[in-house]
């Protein structure tokens, strides 16, 4: 069999740690570089930096060239950012160098959405490079676009797509919390919105794209609306506390016209604590059509757990692609590594 | 951009029809041939066969070869039998003149199931011609294996996976309905399970070894049970009537061992009108791992429209893939056909 998968890192955070620890936990996989470029955490070892009980011998690297160059990865997974402007030049190094890259930045997940030129660049560079790029993540990447991709798939014919993820936001950290503007009052809500500081979520125009492409639909414009959800409740988390009549979450929803008409809406409220008002979380994704098709579950695939995972089990794909930039409903479903990452090679092992 | 993707349909049945029919309703598609070999349709014009208000000015052949040199078709979708033996045939004579297959027969969603040295022809066949082979189809093919390994994606480990379909047999003619002892008493069912003229469902193998090479799990072996479906009340369709103490289906298990533990479990009671004994109808994918997902739907995504609407969605992604011989896990995901089709090929329109 060939030799394990080597896999760098790029990234410390909640993310980038939980990718690296589950990459040791695979057998055919090595975890052969862990990046923190700008990080008071360079040098230390990456043991430590994952908190494991034991050093990995591994000094977490501040220079991706460092890292690339002791590491000698076949492929790396960037968890240090959410936009492509801010993703593309890692990956362009990544890829100039034959390394191929999964990102989980969530402007990745359709590039050509927000940032086209950037995308065309990156296409051309993977090619040149020789390196499969690929964007992933629970949403956008999974529930709200390749479900509902895969899904169409059974339908002769479809109306419209509405697709709903009702998550709890407790787990997050204070930057996730305030970009959902989670404990403002409404008005600072409203204000957070026209300056930019309260985004709700971000992916809405990279699925809509997603799912439009694959269908062929042509799209006019996607719609967007994001409203304060005002808690009637005192809610709490280690890092918010929200009182009755402050803001919890944001409801967030984008609508796809074609014609005039609506025909992909997406619905996101995103919210700490939702049982405390009694509202259940979970994805549902419906399609009218011929057949119309409902699958719904509950809870929601963990927006914590889930990314991580389909970055790690994505890697054989991502091997076994031709070179390029590559979104998820460009390549075959992911599926769990539960034996030798390798074997799942298509290419041979 | 490039001439409408010729496709000829082999097969005039129930299936076979309506793929013809939505191939005639897409864009982009051209139906080229239709063939019903042995068939007193042989001869007619194939708007006539179709069950179409119009001719089509397209003889149906009685002969492949003939269907292939009138049609000179890009791809060739199979809708006439279900075991890789009768596929086997028609596949291999399609491949060698270098048409693409798509094909429905259940066996062939994985046919190195049943028919490993038949598989490894095909797809040393469908190399040599330059041409790709899938077997698609809602189950096997869909339901209870590609969403399965879809949904498993998510996980970064799983210790075991259910997935349940329930469905309606009503709909189905006589031949569906006598292989799985409809109208059956209890003891003719068990004589009809021993002499093999009742089978259950087709494809419960197929399913368990896709989803297990898949995640990389090696099965010990996988138990199926098979027991009769008792009506308490009086069922009736078109073809069948069921009285109180008779069979109205078969309900059929597969599990998946691995090292003595059921890791896969497949339940598929299939019946006719479980609503009058109350019973809903839907398809149910469990997974227990980290995290655990549950995604449910009913009623089930139906049995009739949608391996039609499969069939012709993997049009694009077929003509995609590399030659050689593919399952639904070794594509990228379907999706469905509502612009032109041939916008949709990746490779260039």
């Amino acid at each position: 069999m060939r030799d394990a998968i080597r896999v760098v890192v790029l990234g410390t955070g909640q993310m980038g740690s939980g990718i690296a620890r589950l990459i040791l936990a695979k057998e055919g996989l090595a975890l052969v570089g862990v990046c923190a470029r700008r990080s008071a955490r360079a040098g230390k070892d990456a043991g430590e930096v994952l908190g494991l009980e034991r050093p990995l011998g591994l000094p977490v690297r501040a220079s991706l060239d460092e890292a690339i160059e002791h590491g000698r990865p076949d492929i790396a997974i960037q968890a240090t950012c959410s936009r492509v402007a801010d993703a593309a030049g890692e990956i362009g190094a990544l890829v100039a160098r034959g390394v191929n890259v999964i990102s989980i930045a969530e402007g990745m997940a359709f590039p050509a959405c927000s940032s086209p030129e950037e995308a065309a660049r990156l296409h051309e560079s993977a090619i040149a490079g020789g390196a499969t790029v690929l964007g992933t993540g629970v949403n956008p990447g999974f529930v709200l676009d390749l479900l509902v991709i895969a899904l169409s798939g059974a339908c002769a014919d479809i109306e419209a797509i509405t697709a709903r993820r009702v998550n709890d936001l407790a787990p997050y950290g204070p930057s996730v919390l305030a970009t959902q503007g989670v404990g403002l009052t409404p008005g600072q809500f409203a204000r957070g919105l026209a300056d930019g500081s309260v985004v709700g979520h971000f992916g809405f125009e990279e699925s809509v794209r997603m799912i439009a492409r694959a269908v062929g639909w042509d799209i006019d414009r996607v719609d967007q609306t994001r409203e304060p959800i005002v808690s009637s409740v005192r809610r709490e988390t280690d890092f918010v506390t929200v009182e009755p009549g402050q803001v919890a979450g944001c409801f967030h929803t984008a609508t796809a016209l074609r014609r005039g008409e609506p025909v992909i809406t997406l619905i996101h409220p995103q919210q700490i604590h939702p049982h405390l008002e009694d509202v259940d979380t979970g994805d549902t994704i419906e399609i009218r059509g011929t057949p119309s098709i409902r699958l719904a579950g509950s809870p929601e695939i963990p927006g914590g757990q889930a990314p991580v995972a389909l970055a790690v089990n994505m890697i054989p794909r991502v091997l076994d692609a031709a070179p390029g930039l590559k979104t998820m409903a460009d390549l075959p479903v992911p599926a769990a590594i539960l034996g030798d990452a390798r074997r799942l090679l298509r290419g041979g092992a």
